[in-house]
């Protein structure tokens, strides 16, 4: 009997016939006819919730962990955190998820040690980004000092001799951020290629797609390339499909989603005095259990408390 | 120079001359003039969202909390567990926080070592419910064992004893849930107000506040009540202040409605390839910053950071 | 270049061709040629000292662990305090680690919970005993309420069904401990055998084997046997070979050694008020640092942070 | 009744006549007419023991933290990691525990809120490093970077405007580990004096404590000198009598002397297949029993078990 309840009983043991979840998150990046998406997880509720949805892959964001966990986006939160909260988000949906593991929390021994913890809860891969510790948030402030390009593929290769093909390694690219120039990123994008990389995650802030578009077309596609289109949302997704990028991640979107209803039910209740007018827009109480399939328990008490002999 | 960022650097070490949370949380629960609300927190994001939209008091709910962390409301997540997400909820808002305890996680000696580490935590209050360990949640199922009535009131004495008046004690009947009729409940009652409980936490799953009412006709306010309206949410409040309610615990709308708005943004983006027309309903991420208090780190940089000779 | 330090880097990814650690604790439990032993260890150092001294597996001692952690042995760590704690005496070693359950933690479902965590981080067996939450050490009291049987049963079924043979099973039978007779001790060891036990652990707190040899002969080893000789330790280790036991657990010996040591080296720090005459009895940290592999991070870094360009 | 259990039932809630824990670390940092001794401890138990055998105060070692958990001594443990720790460190005595706060995890803003989670859990002090993160013990190789001065000092001042006075703030001085002159130390101290700093830890790793000598000579004693006379043991106590020095750290004697211990068992137990050797040389479990006060808890079942109507 297999029990695929969330709540850590997901991911029965009998999975060695399926694909992992690794094998599907390096087809998901891979893949350069089929743009793939990875949709922004925080805990275990906006895991199950994207799952429900449909996505196929989850992205373990840094600032919305962050932000759920009340920390700012400055590696406030220890690497042991983010490597629970993965955690909880991984034991909650069957999906595939790549962590937003910053700069690797450190040096590359740090880096190395990060991937291992995050490879033993699951995880299918990870993105280490070229600054330094601590970080600061890409979209705050201006001067945000990279990390040196040779010590940051060092991480790299660390993380690539400890874990092997077992994670998916995106290198995400913070010079565009940084106002460095597009020859920088390019050259730091071969670097890192070089390093092992198994994607480049080019950043960008920019309100237009243009800088990545530059990028993209000047990278040739010698990894796949994976965007983070924040800013530039006003890009119609054929843009993407026609520059041949591989895989874009929606970062924070149900975090903010998240505060805006949160912020209006809790106006709204204080206004009122009563949630009645709330009610109808909430799932009931039987909607988030099933959500979180409790149906399965009373099966299981059946089965599990009910005398055999 | 007092820091009130959230991210533990709230709650500054000079609070002595300001009533401390504890004194909070019991002034509003003690008041039997003024109906006071406890909006429910999972994390530190809602936490700061309840502040911010003025909220008084916090309610640790144990539901939501399982919910975030995507496991179910029957224990499954640990004590410890518990315990962490509530340091977050403390540390990102200066609101006094009631937590949900269940049942105390065990017996006796795992109920007041819990409330010594909620208490370590800055809780301001915890309430306790009289039933067995492993729980599942008042709305699931029918069938409730409660705990002995002695064996409970056994709980509530050893956490008083341990904690004194460092922490608001609330007693949590279960009775009317379990099916059992309201004398039992009203001598539940008695017997914890004897135990030492500071509030009566009177739960109700019917769809009117008839039960409750009854309760507290009969209890005649020996000891301020609380309830939680989830199920009779269409009663006005003007009830509960003729019936002299001391608080009203709006217990899971933040994250139900957290689902909700997950839920749509998921799925519009799925159908859209898209976050266009997404973005004009979540805050920006200069509101997510501002609401976390970003605004601080500049300023104590060029504070900290900046040389001083 | 794969890692073996410990601190996480051990246990590196390319171990397909090698026996899994489950696949080596199953061999030793199961062989009723050969007597294995395991050690207990209760955090990475003593894990690292017993690997070093040459055993083959290690038993993660609930005891030992409530110990280390300054918490007494009744269930006032939580479950998730244990299995970080396995975590670590996984991590600093190569050996396959049995890991004491206790009873699980509460009903079915959070033992099912348990042993999927201890699963994913790499533990290679568990041991349940049949008694109730939250439990007392075996060594303490008298009165030792045991589980149901069935419900017990129930546990193990659905543990089973959850890691199937990813995990050891050892079911640890207390009814000796509580007082009840043989016969019932037997009854009990038949019914975990029928639920899917791989071995038997028989618990005795006299200070002579005959209990637990009389048990032995009438178990005619339908399972492999178990034994924790803390008691009756003055037994020859050729009866065990004779009884075709199957594995002895030192239970807790690291930790009472160090227990002595400690005691005996700040006694004489404060009696000296200095620690010259220490010194030739501890190891130097030189010592420390060969045992926990700090020679590998000089190697790593000459490796990782020396530019390659 | 007051509870005084380890287990975290220790430091009841009624102290608030007798000094602080922070008080009392404070007094015995700030005495120049009398030497104190802080005992290095790691976990609950080393704690326990430390405090049984009549220590004053507790020094929270980060080498010796670090190899409990199975970590190297360079920064591989996150600071939560660290902060769980100190947690049971506190909860298993009654002594003020000065915690090793390595260099604070980062930099002004990590370190302040590591302050302040070292106060929520009941530290009585800090001590911080002026060096880079990751680090790396002060007692492994040759290059140890140090931190900019202005930064350093930054981190202090960020610290005390976080917690004021309600923790102890050590500030330590690596310039001599790292080969810098005594002019440098000097200048340090100074610096780091101006800056908050409550004490000043002057660390050296020669054989003799000439060197720590001269600096206290130069130094008069602008603010109390802590020592950690980890290499120079050969010294006699009254020399730093003498040279009125505030405090002396027996910084890892515990875990030095457990390794020895448990090593030696495991040996013994392997060589010899039986424990019966060995029982005489370690505690019994009654022992064991004894010093983390089990005994509390039969007392405790009866005031809250046993039926009251």
């Amino acid at each position: 009997m297999q029990d695929h309840s969330p709540s850590l009983l997901a991911n029965g043991p009998d999975q060695s016939a399926a694909p992992s979840l690794i094998e599907l998150l390096r087809a998901q990046i891979s893949s350069s006819s089929e743009l793939s998406f990875l949709m922004e997880a925080h805990d275990g509720l906006s895991a199950a919730i994207a799952e429900r949805a449909g996505f196929n892959g989850l992205w373990a964001s840094g600032l919305s962990i962050a932000c759920s966990l009340g920390y700012r986006d400055a590696n406030e939160a220890s690497w042991s955190h983010l490597v629970e909260v993965v955690e909880r988000i991984v034991d909650s949906s069957q999906l595939p998820v790549l962590v937003d593991g910053d700069g690797g929390f450190g040096n590359f021994n740090n880096a190395r040690l990060l991937a291992r913890k995050l490879l033993q809860r699951g995880a299918a891969g990870v993105a280490l980004e070229d600054n330094c510790f601590p970080k600061i948030n890409s979209f705050v402030g201006d001067r945000h000092p990279l990390a040196d390009i040779d010590e940051f593929s060092g991480r790299l290769r660390a993380v690539k001799d400890t874990v092997a093909d077992d994670l998916v390694l995106v290198a995400r690219i913070e010079a565009l951020i940084a106002g460095f120039e597009m020859d920088e990123a390019l050259l730091c994008a071969h670097v890192y290629a070089d390093a092992g990389a198994d994607a480049i995650l080019i950043h960008s802030r920019r309100s237009t797609a243009d800088e990545m578009l530059s990028f993209a077309r000047a990278w040739q596609n010698r990894l796949p390339l994976v965007i983070v289109p924040t800013k530039y949302y006003r890009t119609p997704i054929s843009v993407y499909r026609e520059a041949r990028i591989s895989t874009v991640i929606w970062a924070n979107h149900s975090m903010r989603a998240a505060i805006a209803a949160m912020r209006q039910v809790c106006r709204r209740i204080i206004a009122e005095e009563n949630t009645a007018s709330v009610e109808p827009n909430i799932p009931s109480l039987d909607e988030v259990f099933e959500l979180l399939k409790y149906d399965e328990l009373p099966r299981a008490e059946a089965l599990y408390l009910r005398p055999r002999r």
